[in-house]
């Protein structure tokens, strides 16, 4: 099912007092500057090449725990804040309207339930990151302080022991989203055997950061190994650089937020 | 002639009843809808490196099953409607009033007449693929569910045995536009030694989508490789992301779409 | 000297009657066309990445075979009309005004001087061509019909075995720009360790064509190299190829020259 | 500690006469051309990719040898003239005015106290460079005739020696920023393992080039390396073509100034 992973963690989150427990009432109106930055973190994914026509990011609800936001079945290029969708944890949206969903919505919900600490989820089709999720015997792994929070390896889904030998690899169901979570288990990331990653973080811009940097050392890792045997970061300078680049999140997302034209008129 | 191939599998088709039988007479005037998407087509195609200065791409005539539809002599980059031309499946122009015609339009006739299934063709040169291609010790293998189309592995076209030991790679005519559908057999890509690939798709957006994601596939193959043994998908995980992905086409389209300036005033 | 030369072939070629002999007199006003060619030429090989800051071409003189025009030390990206000068080839500016000139311009008049078919060159810095020069025992050969024109294998240009062991590695005189024409050969291009290349050309769009085809032919036969032993086109199909291409130049230069403005008002 | 250094080289650097030798006292005004030229250098070494959010690039001032001009924490894109602050050789800023300072400033104080010579600093995060501060037994070298400032070979800096197993791998001290400074020694670059490298020059211009230069150096080593064994510069071609290529810089400088908009209106 899973190389790598360190185990399921998480356990599922109790409503905070004042929340609709009532799975079909939507939850108080959310943050509009989290919307906003969700639609942001959409095109910043979009030029990154994390994510193309395919692909997405979700956010915990602010004001629930047993909700989240993530867009409608678009192309995160596209997504604006009319296309944001409220989902509780069985990816059931609230109020679609009619409007299609993600079919892989189940990746978020089944993270945010078995991870209490995430409030940010990315579905990635980077590219950089299929080879090794499709080969088992080079795990991904922190070259560079930038990547840090890869820690001592990321775990790789196999999706053919969830669903038997012949599925079509796709996250499309409660139980396929936990098989998924499991194996993610502590880490801030999971590859997906023929598929791609998902990345989780404690906040959005943590998440978006993660995304992009996980393909950064994925490309950079490969070329190292080109030319030989390389010293990758122990587990104590994972750590170490995780906390200290973990403080600078803001400047990148910062020039990657205007890049994609937050700050245009 | 043939590396991987499944064998021809198709047969001529039937013009249908009420259809131009005389190969001198045009058909029916064909959608304007089509022809609008072929042109998008092409554009797409070229900022997607499928095609750059040479490459092309058509589709079968909507009312004429013995008709397709392709650009004259041009680059895709640059074609407008008023460049598209209607050929029989024997690549003679029913109207080209002077104007040049692609010299490979015999890979179009000879795939519409060997697969009456396949309604549109994209001859591609995209870089990725010709070392796959000159490499046939390294079939080109679905690696990620976006290229389960793929199948089990994709036939390579070696002209010596068609064109004899000196030719200048080109399907300059009938004879070897049907020795290329006989290599393609029922596949939806047939790789072509020292020149590039030509693929099959049952609309002309699933066609494109094709080149795209065959394009990113060898890359991703290639990566692989690099690091070590690749897990591939299997023969039915193949099918069955062919299948779910296929359903997501017009997601991509219309990124793509959108990005080639369809909704610009 | 040079590794894969096929040896030197060309003469010093007669100045035409009505000519200016005298090397101080400026040949008959060139052909604004082809001035403005060659303009547009620079840009081409700057977009493509054949040449960056450094790198340049030019072209032999339509009035005068003992001239040439080349624009003077410049980023080619900037070149207009008014920086274009003309040379002796002996790589004396006829008429400079105070205005530098390329350091490597002996490279342009040994070879106009050695090859009379020759119509102009293109000096490359383009990185993919870099690891040939430098691996003599891999050497550049075409893998796909749109190289046809490297032949059987290109010259490598040592410059130790002409300017010893300590040199600058940079053309800097007519003997140096008259070991590396020996070296070219019959060749349409010599690479030069550790430098970069030389392309020739029958026609000004032909040598940009090549320029622009040879980088390519790198990247893939670099990749096709990393895949396992790749299928190279034979002497008769690289030399059927190159003939066919050659046909289609004209496609390829008219998009570039679109994309490098040139009907921009 | 270091791989491949020659040794420290360098002295403090006595003030000249008429300066500051208090450390608190701002230096007299700095030249608007160099702060100019500072930004642009900013932008300029992001646009190539040297930098992202990420890496920053200062100037001694030119008028107290005692003082460098580095920006405030900021990603290097959005520098401007007033984002400019000037620091002493400790890292301490003379009028930050609340502003947030680099981190790791200290790189650029600890070389410039080391390397009376040194008039820049760059600290690049270019991705190519961090394979080759990772895989120590494939010595960064100068390939081609752009990089012989690259010497007979690069050291690299490994921070276990000087900050112990366990570190975030940032040069936050100035005992850090010396033993990089050391492992620098006389060299004009070095890589930093995990991290990304340092680039040194006697001229803003130079290091930019250099910085620009020494990524494309690793990028074409690494693909030399998947061809075979090849031919690289010796001592004397590297001092050589760096005396020579040296005289060119002003090229290159002014065609990225002009695309980093310094024209502009």
């Amino acid at each position: 099912m899973c190389t790598g992973s360190e185990g399921h963690t998480g356990a599922v989150p109790e409503p905070a007092a004042g929340q609709a427990a009532d799975r079909g009432e939507p939850a108080p109106a959310d943050d509009a500057a989290l919307v906003k930055d969700l639609v942001l973190a959409n095109h910043i994914l979009f030029n990154h090449g994390v994510v193309d026509a395919f692909g997405h990011v979700s956010i915990r609800h602010d004001k629930a725990v047993d909700r989240f936001l993530l867009a409608r079945n678009l192309a995160p290029a596209f997504v604006t804040a009319e296309d944001i969708l409220e989902f509780d944890l069985d990816g059931n949206p609230l109020a679609a309207g009619g409007r299609k969903v993600y079919l892989e919505r189940f990746i978020h919900g089944e993270i945010y339930r078995a991870r209490p600490d995430v409030m940010a989820v990315v579905h990635s089709h980077a590219p950089a990151l299929v080879p090794f999720g499709a080969v088992p015997s080079e795990p991904l792994k922190p070259i560079w302080h930038m990547s840090g929070f890869l820690g001592e390896g990321v775990p790789v889904f196999e999706i053919r022991d969830a669903a038997g030998p012949g599925s079509d690899l796709l996250i499309r169901s409660g139980d396929l989203g936990a098989a998924l979570a499991a194996c993610l288990g502590s880490s801030s990331i999971v590859l997906m055997r023929g598929h791609g990653a998902t990345i989780a973080g404690s906040s959005l811009k943590q998440a978006v950061f993660r995304a992009v940097y996980t393909q950064i050392n994925a490309e950079l890792q490969l070329q190292a190994k080109l030319l030989g045997a390389a010293t990758f970061l122990n587990a104590r300078e994972a750590a170490a650089t995780s906390i200290s680049v973990g403080g600078q999140i803001d400047r990148a997302w910062d020039m990657w937020a205007r890049q994609a034209g937050r700050d245009n008129p």
